[in-house]
Parts: C-alpha cells; sequence; structure tokens
C-alpha cells in the first residue's frame, strides 16, 4: 500500500524495456543521435508547434534553468505560496539565477489567485530599483496539492503575466496527470493557453529520470544549450534519457500511465466517500489525494503497512480541517493497483483488525 | 569501428539488466532505500576505510560539487592545463564554485608536473588578497590523454598540495581505466596516495549515468547534502543510479569492463606498431590510444566508417608529431569488441580499399 | 524641511573637515595606512574587545557581506518581514550568497517577535534537505519604523539564534540612533546581548559613505578579506572611510549628531501631540517618526515644500490607523535644525496658509 | 618619494574642496539631485554623444559590472595575460558574472596583440557547448605596463572583438594619463574607436573614489540599474562621487592633474637615461616607469625612502632584462613633486650616500 509518492514507483515495463533495449550498440553522444534527434520533432508533434526542447535530469532542474533563461538582475518570480520551487528545491532556484528572488501569492488550493497575482504585479514597480524587478511568473499544473487550472484559468494568468511584459513558466511535473483530468491537448494546456516554457515532467509518471524544458518560443532558448551545459545537466549518454521519452511518448503510454494514477486515486476517493472517520480534504483532480484523519488512525495504518505522508495545512485550509484531525497526502502512481486500494480502504473500514 | 568516444557505448548488459530489474516495485525516494543504502556500504568495503558517498548524475557535477565543498571567496583550483574541467566543463566548476578560477599547470603528456604544482602554489600569496587564494589541487586519472599517475606520482603531488594546507581532489572519470593498468587497489590509488575527494566515474565504463563523489574524510563532507540538492543533482528515484552502481561493483564487473577497454586499446596499439602511416604518439595506458597520421589518410578512414575524433596537439607534445600529421584519438570501452579493432587494422593497412 | 531622509543630508562639518585634511600627503592604500591602522584599535576600544573590522561602502554591501561570511548551501536568514534587507537591497544579499534566501518572520512595529522566530526556527528541520537549511538570523537595530530593541529583548532574539546553533547578525544602519535612545554601551547593545557580527553605519549619522562590518569573534572573519576584495569593496585609498571614522569616533561626535537627530525628531512628536489632524502612528524610539494624515493634507504640506515620503502601512498595524488617513515617514538628522521643526509645525497647525 | 602606486595620494585640492562644499544642505539621495543629474550631462557633452553613466565606489566594481552588463552562460573574456582583471581584482569578475572565465591573451608590453586576439576568437568556437562561448573583449588605457594603445591599435581591436559579434570593454583606471599622452578626445580614444563600454577611472587621478561606468550605447545599459543596486555599488549620498567628478570635469582639471602625473614620470624617464645601474626597461607612455635595477640597489634605496614595489617580468621581456637585474615600478601622479623626483635622482646618483 504505497501512497507516499509517485517517486517511489520504478519505471514502466514500456520505459524499463527501451532503456533496456537502448543499452545495446553505439551512438554519438550529447544528443547527437537519431534518437534524440527524432524526439525533437517528436516534441514538435506533441504540441503542434516547432519547440525548443531540452532534456535533463531533474525536475528542479528543469524549473530552475527554465527560470535561468529569463534571469534579471534582482529579480522576482512570482508563485504560488506552497509551490515545489519554494518548499521543495533547496534553494535551486536561487542558485541557478544567481539569487533570484521568489515571490510568494495567496490562493485557494494550490492554485495562484488571479487577483493577487495582479496585486503582486502591480506592487512590484519596475522601476523601482531599490526593491528589485518581476522577472517572471511560475504556476504548477497539477499543483502541489493535486488540484488542476483549467485552460480559462491558465489564460487568465497569463494575461495578468503577459499584460506586465513577462514571461509565464509552468512547472510540469505532472503535467500527464493534469492533461487527462482535463481532457484537452497538450498544446492547449500550454501555448495555447498563454504558457512560455514548460517543464515537462516524465518521472513521476513512469520513467526514472526523463524531464524536458520546453520553450515554445525557440528563440527564447538561444543561451540554453550552455546555460544546461554549465549547469551539468547535459548528460553525455543522452539517449538514455531518449529511450525514455521514446517509450513513455509512443502510442500514447504517458496518457494511458497517467490515466491509471488518476483512477487509482478516484478509485481512493470514492472507497473513503463513505468512511466516518478518514475523510476527503478537497476534491482529487489528478493523482494526489488529501485526506484528514486523526492522527492515531493514520499511526494504525502506517504501522500497519500503509505508506502515506502528513501533510502542512494549506492555510487557506486551516478552518476547514476538521478537529482532532491531521491532513494526509494520499499519491497514487502508474504502479498502483486495485489490490493496493482495496487493501487500503479494508484497513480504513476495519482499522482495529 | 566506434572509437569516437567512451559515451557512444550504451550500457553494460549486468548495468541494463540490473536497471530493469530494479524497475520493478516501491522503495523509498532520495536515496532512503535499501539498494542505495547498501551501496553506502559497498562504497566502504570497496575502499577499505568509512567514506562518504554521493551519487550525481553526471561527471561536470561530481567535479564541480567536490570542488563547491572545497569553496572558498577569490579560490583558485590548480589543474593541468589541458583538464576537462577546464575545457569541457563550460565554466560549471566556475558557476559552482560561484567564480572560483582554474588556474592552468603545465605537465607532459597530460601529468601535472610536481615542481611546476610547487611553483604555482608558492606563488599564491595566500595573505594577498588582490589575487585570490588557493582552494584546491584537482588532478585526473587518467588524464585526458589516456596517460596514468603512478601512486607514487600521487603522494608527491598530493604531498605538495597538504604541505599548502589544500585538499586534493581526484577527477576519477576514467577511473576503472587507470586502476586495472596499475594493478593496485581502489585504496592505494586515493587515499592512501593523499587524494582527499574523488570524482568516481561510471558512466564512462559501462553505465548509462553513474558518478559518485567520494569524500575520505566523511567530516568534509557535511554540507554536501544541502549543495547536491541546491544544485539538481539529488534525483528522486535514486535507485535508478543505485542499480546501476550494483551492478557495475558485483563480481567485479567494473573492473572486467575496464580490463575490456585497456585491452582493447592494447590491441590497437599493437596493430598499428608496425603501420607506416599512423605513428602511435604516445604510450597508451588507459582506453585511449593516440595516434598521428595525414589528415588525408584519416579523411579516408573515416569516410569508410571509422569514427575517432581529431585532437589538440598538447603544448609538450608540439615539435614530436611527424610533419605532415595530425593527432587522433582512438577510444576503446567495454563494448569494443575484437572485430571492430580488426577492421580498423585492416582499413589502415588498406587505405585504398 | 527635509524629512524624506537622514540620506538627504551631506556630511557633518567635522567629517568632511577631516577628509578635506586627510586629502593632502601619501600614505599607503589598502587599508595599510597608519590612519587604517588606528582605527582597528578604536573600534577594539569602542566595543570593549578584540573585534575585527572591515570598512566598505555602502550599507547594503556591510549587510551581504557579513551575510556571505555566514553562508550555508539551501540557507535561509530569518528577519523581520519589513527588514532593509528584504525590502530595499535588490536582492543584494541573495546575490552575494549565491541565492541564500531571506525568511520573514513577523513581529509587531518591525522587530522580530521571539516566539515567531522560535516557531519559524523550529519549522526548519536541518536534516530536511529538500526544504534547506537555516544559516542565521538578521535584525535591525534600530528598526525601518523607527523601533529599538532593548538590551532584555536582544537577548531573547539571541538566545533563540544561538539554541539553534546559529549566528545573529544586527543591521545597525541607525546603530547611533538606537544606542543614544536607549543609553546603554556599544558593547551592551552588541557582544553582551548576543550579536555575533554587526553592520556599524556611518552614513545616514552624518558620514559621506563609511560602513563598517565587526566581527565579535574575529575567528570568524577569516575569509572577509578575500570576501570582501572579490564584492569590489575594497577601496584603494581607504584612507577616506578611515578619515570619516576617525572625526566620526572622535569626541562622541557620532553620539553627538545622533542625539541631535533624535532630539529632533521628538520635537516633531511633541510639536504634533495636540494636532488634530495629524497623529502619531506609534511611539518614535529613533530619528523617525511615523505620522497619518489624510492624503490631501499630506499633498498640501509637500506642495509647500515639507520634503517626506509615504509608507507602506505595516502588516500589524493595519487596524490601527485612522480612516481615511495614510501612513507617512518623517525621518530628522544630524543637519536638520529647529527651524524646519518649527516651520514644518507651522504649516501643520495652518494647513490653508 | 612615493612612487610605490598612484593610489597612495589623496585627493587634488579642487576635489577635495568640491566635496568639503557639498557636505551642506540637503539633496535627494540615489543619484536624484541636480548634481547628480547635471553630471549626466557633463558626460554627454565629455564624449560628444548620448552616453549612459553609472557612477560606482572602486575600479574593480566598474570593470566587474561592466562585464556582468554582457554575461552570458559559460561566458569568456578576452583580455591581456596581465590585465588588471586577471591579477588583481581576487576574482571579482568571475564572481560578478557567476563564473565567467578569463582567458589569458599575449602582446607585448601589456597590449593585446590583434592577432593572438583574432586567434583566441577562432579557436572558441560559439556552438561548442562544452568549452563555452566567447562573451567579450577587455583592454586596459594605459595599460598595466604603462603602454598607450594609438587609436589606430584601438580600432584594430574593435574590428577583431566586432567581426565576432562582440562587444569591447575599456579598463580605464587610467584614462586620463593615456588620452594626455594621446593627446586626442575622449571621443576618439572610444566609441570611434569602436569602444563600447568603459570604465572611466577618477581614482587614480585625483579623486577620492570615483569611477564611472559609460555605456555608448545606452540601449545597453538598460538593466545596469539593477545590476549596480544588487552589487551593493549605488550609494545613497551619490553627491559625494558626483561633487568628485563635479570638480574632476571641471576647467579641465583631470587633464591637468593627468598632464602632471605623465611630466613627472618623463622627468623620472629624463633623469635616469644615464644612469649606469637603473636603466629604463620600456618607454614611459603614462604615469608609469619600469625600470630595472640590482636587487641591492633597489634595497638600499627603499631603506633610505624611496618607495616603489617590484614588478613580475612580463613573459615578452623575459630575456631583455640585464642580468642581474630586477624589474620594478615608478609610478607618479598628481602629487609628485618635482622636488620627489630630484630626491629620488639623487639618491640613484649617489647610492651610497
Amino acid at each position: 500500500m504505497f501512497f507516499a509518492s509517485d517517486n517511489w514507483a520504478g519505471a514502466a515495463d514500456e520505459v524499463a524495456d527501451s532503456l533496456r533495449q537502448h543499452s545495446e550498440g553505439f551512438s554519438p553522444a550529447y544528443g547527437e543521435s537519431d534518437l534524440d534527434k527524432g524526439l525533437e520533432q517528436r516534441f514538435n508533434d506533441l504540441f503542434e508547434k516547432e519547440v525548443a526542447v531540452f532534456f535533463v535530469g531533474t525536475g528542479t532542474a528543469a524549473n530552475s534553468l527554465a527560470l535561468s533563461s529569463m534571469n534579471r538582475p534582482g529579480g522576482f518570480v512570482l508563485c504560488h505560496r506552497e509551490a515545489h520551487l519554494i518548499e521543495d528545491e533547496c534553494g535551486a532556484p536561487e542558485f541557478f539565477t544567481s539569487g533570484a528572488r521568489l515571490a510568494p501569492i495567496d490562493g485557494p488550493l494550490g492554485k495562484i489567485d488571479p487577483d493577487a497575482l495582479h496585486t503582486g504585479l502591480k506592487r512590484l514597480d519596475p522601476n523601482f530599483v531599490h526593491h528589485g524587478q518581476p522577472m517572471a511568473v511560475s504556476l504548477t499544473q497539477a499543483t502541489e496539492v493535486g488540484t488542476v487550472y483549467t485552460c480559462d484559468e491558465l489564460a487568465l494568468i497569463a494575461e495578468h503575466t503577459h499584460s506586465f511584459g513577462l514571461p509565464l513558466h509552468m512547472d510540469g511535473a505532472r503535467f500527464a496527470n493534469a492533461l487527462v483530468r482535463l481532457g484537452c491537448t497538450p498544446a492547449e494546456m500550454t501555448w495555447k493557453s498563454g504558457i512560455d516554457v514548460l517543464s515537462f515532467g516524465g518521472t513521476k509518471n513512469g520513467c526514472w529520470c526523463a524531464e524536458a524544458i520546453v520553450f515554445f518560443n525557440p528563440e527564447k532558448a538561444k543561451e540554453l544549450p550552455f546555460i544546461r551545459k554549465r549547469a551539468a545537466q547535459l548528460f553525455s549518454k543522452t539517449r538514455f534519457i531518449a529511450a525514455q521519452f521514446h517509450a513513455y511518448l509512443n502510442d500514447d503510454l504517458w496518457i494511458r500511465l497517467a490515466t491509471r494514477a488518476n483512477e487509482m486515486a478516484d478509485a481512493l476517493a470514492r472507497g473513503l466517500w463513505s468512511s466516518s472517520e478518514v475523510q476527503i480534504a478537497w476534491q482529487c483532480q489528478s493523482n494526489e489525494l488529501f485526506v484528514t484523519m486523526p492522527q492515531a488512525l493514520a499511526d494504525s495504518l502506517q504501522a500497519r503497512g500503509a505508506c502515506f505522508y502528513p501533510w502542512p495545512v494549506p492555510a487557506d485550509q486551516a478552518n476547514k480541517i476538521p478537529t482532532g484531525h491531521s491532513l494526509y497526502r494520499l499519491v497514487t502512481s502508474f504502479a498502483t493497483t486495485e489490490e493496493h486500494v482495496q487493501q487500503f480502504l479494508a484497513l480504513v473500514a476495519n482499522p482495529d483488525t
């Protein structure tokens, strides 16, 4: 019963097989192989547009280098208060930008509130040298608390961002989970909604380590080859990432994997709907379900083999948590089985067993 | 006939199989899995000492983060003029240290000359604030031109380095190839010879992407977990690196792979010994053979399917290259076959065929 | 009627005369002159302790380099939400530390709340690599809103800080104004209260550009000479700063200048006490008086020659501002005259004149 | 007999008087005063062009921030092997650019050899990501060894630089000394010869601390206000720098001061021409005279009160130094008197006295 994180899973069979298969033979290093080159075209097709795509090894790298490409001295990146950028990257965005600041914006359930963003942007007088200057907005799709922006919501964020002359970055560590939920196209959820640069994540959805930085205006990516190499993110045997993406994007595997993960989260939600002790904190929109329960129950569940983590209560949800309850995160993945779900639900139903 | 680089090879079967096998199941992320933990002990055994080991994704990352751990303001890292650090990392060492400078030291055939190092260190008055201060020495084993320091030579470099109060780093991107050639133990070639921190490379010798930073004094590694995370080099599914090292170190696979690569380089050297047109530039000591030949011959060989690169003539070898010849590098790897070697030798013997 | 900022004043006569006088003759550069060396001893005497002192050109430099000396990867500096570090240095602390983050701590009237600090420190698990690690606490004396920590309050902040193994920095851009108000010694307000490193400001109190970084444990300052030089803050003709401090510290000039500035602020406060339209927002404790008034009145006063700035309402004061009023800052300095004060008070008393 | 450095002098009377005079009264901070604004126009007039000018505190800051404005990831700045940037700034250029590398170019007597520059630029393949990419060329006028580029020589360097699409920076710490020697206009020695950005130094020529970064294409300076503030180089009481430049540029004071310094260097040279023991190493072209003499003589001169420093022999001059001689630098300044010169010449003539 592994609901700790989607990165506790390994690699999807197709991805693992592809990597095994491409381990043979010789091919040019540093992105020059046919496999690498083919992937570049594959991304163009995927996004229905000529894009510039750069493979890197971690989501933190994808985010940090995307922001580096937008860097300005004294720059501010506006993002949600609980964004991964702020909470879980140990200062990498600040380090790779030589000190840009992450300015937290509020909003319910992990989503930037457009009005709060507008207020935040207006407060940053671009000519007041003492405070610094805005340089970018970054949002997360799906968010850290499992919610999803609609395309209209994305477009509104983009409108505010662009009206201040700034680029909009999307942290898509769980891009596929959000896409599946919305049922739209990759193009619709990105550049057609005003996204300028995307961190396209594969790792959480069945790859080992496969992340891509996608520029929807390739002109803006001219320095990225150097930014990436200087950041120690240009792998020599690049085909090991390419082989992952090759399988990942083939036959809509990535869509199927995310669909599976989302369905398992839904199954958890359905199963917990009638629970008297475990309450669903807010609607599950991707592969992360947040629930509340008494800590004693959580301890008991964990003692009997359920892996999941507590989660800090978002500021906007503080008064919605039932008294005596704490907040917990249940994450499903492509590797989650119905058996895991049923085992967990059975445990919840019979906590004393 | 792939002699372009050892990173044109894929992954060794055992490594690829291990990765395939470990793709199943759930395990804790960020280095907390049993597989990860077991590897830490494995490195202690390997080096006959308690070490602190950190997995990262690229050799550039290993080198840059190792140096970051030794960082000082206005710091100088002394290394060979043709070191990978200087020539092939796009300023990553400088970037990760926020501007440390790489001070080139001369020496024949890619090896730091101990006297030149001593002179270089003496010239850096540690109290003369205007110029900066020494912070570390870094050497490469095997070197960029395929030569190998003996343990005595390493110890002499270490003696000079330590006499100035500085730590000594070894870039071991081709550690195994050097070790096999010397026939000594990992301990002898590192801390017993005075090495303080090692970049232990697996990628060029049969892994996909597996590099480790090894501190022989774990006390010096206290900030490294943060340095690594901030550098976007803490992978979430760390077991994908651990699985590679697991196979790599098992049953001396790494030794066997390097032995194979070195033997293939030796076979090339033997076969070229009597060639009238292709001359061996200097003795092959690892898996890189440097040869000279007329450019027309190189063009012809390449046109007929031999992959290899030209190489800039090291300053100290400038007047040893036969007139009309250029310098070329032939790199073998675990994946090089005798057939490749024989094909190449046949081509050389019959350039017009 | 110049109440815009204490940096609208020029230099005190004694400081200007000293600089004029020391413009003659030759003396060693880069801090080696007798005047420079004498100043070092002067700071030891001032603080009743052997200190390490480094002159720099701006308060931002003093703060940023002090924090650089405490730098850790992924580091957090906890400081008040409205600290100068956060609000008015354009990311310099982040830049000079290669990306340390400034973590805002709440507290009424510009002073860090000790409980909030404790909570903030406890939340930063020093072993949770994803979030980063605490590296220092920085407080401002006097604060950005003109309030002053008592020595007991400083000691409590220090106790919390040190209990987490962290150093405590004081931004003393208005050190003298606070000191005069407390009536204690420099030693009492610093190391005897637990301050580890001080930015000792002279610029706002009658110097042209004279700031000093003072380490109360000189062992911690070993890298500072290189940090300063690398930061382009080692002036060649250092005596031009030394000459300012020489006059500044001579015959308690600095105390007299700050006393004057504070008295003028008090005179403003007394004069406004009975005003029906201008209200004192909170008690003036240094040379900054914060008042509220209708914006129309402020406009009128400014139109008739009074220089002063609006100020954002601190979060903790939001519901204390009279309806229809805005917040304004009146800053006095050594150069403020009673005539200026009386002119201003007369204007307020007769806004329509 | 002070010939150690031009920064051993204090400030010229006119500069010191101006600063004394402007110490009175109130005026806006951070460059908004009338004095500051007037200076901006003054620089336009000086260079016969609309320029963007930024005052900073040190020459190292001027150079480092000028290069920051040209920064590229993995960037190389090509400059003379013995440039101040490389030898005497403790890694500041590297630090402020987050790791750009200074690539040394050879050339006789401190001047970049145009062919060596061309070769160096050609070697930096702008598409070879492993090595890095060129970002700027920087030259020094007058050079570190007292020589001066003619305008034709500058134009040739600029032609090479621009043909590779790069900007050309001039470190003008001794701009005035070079200008006086050439007898040309500031415009001719800068943008008319292809200089894009200038570090215009006042400190070594009679100011306390007055350096300006001048952009001949103001469009390229858009980020500089933030770069400067973030670098802690925006002084609050900016008029203290403005007051220096005000006097410095008034009535050609700066020309007169540099003329004086150069004449004193010439007087030294003339006086030493016939000396049998002290030999002029190369022609003095600014205010720095390099001479050779036996070390025993230098010791004796220093023991009797002559202040001057030994200097490392430039590589290109190594075989031109008389046997048994060492190299020494004699620097004159606006404050050097004929009496100092005569005293020194008398000492040389009578070394045993």
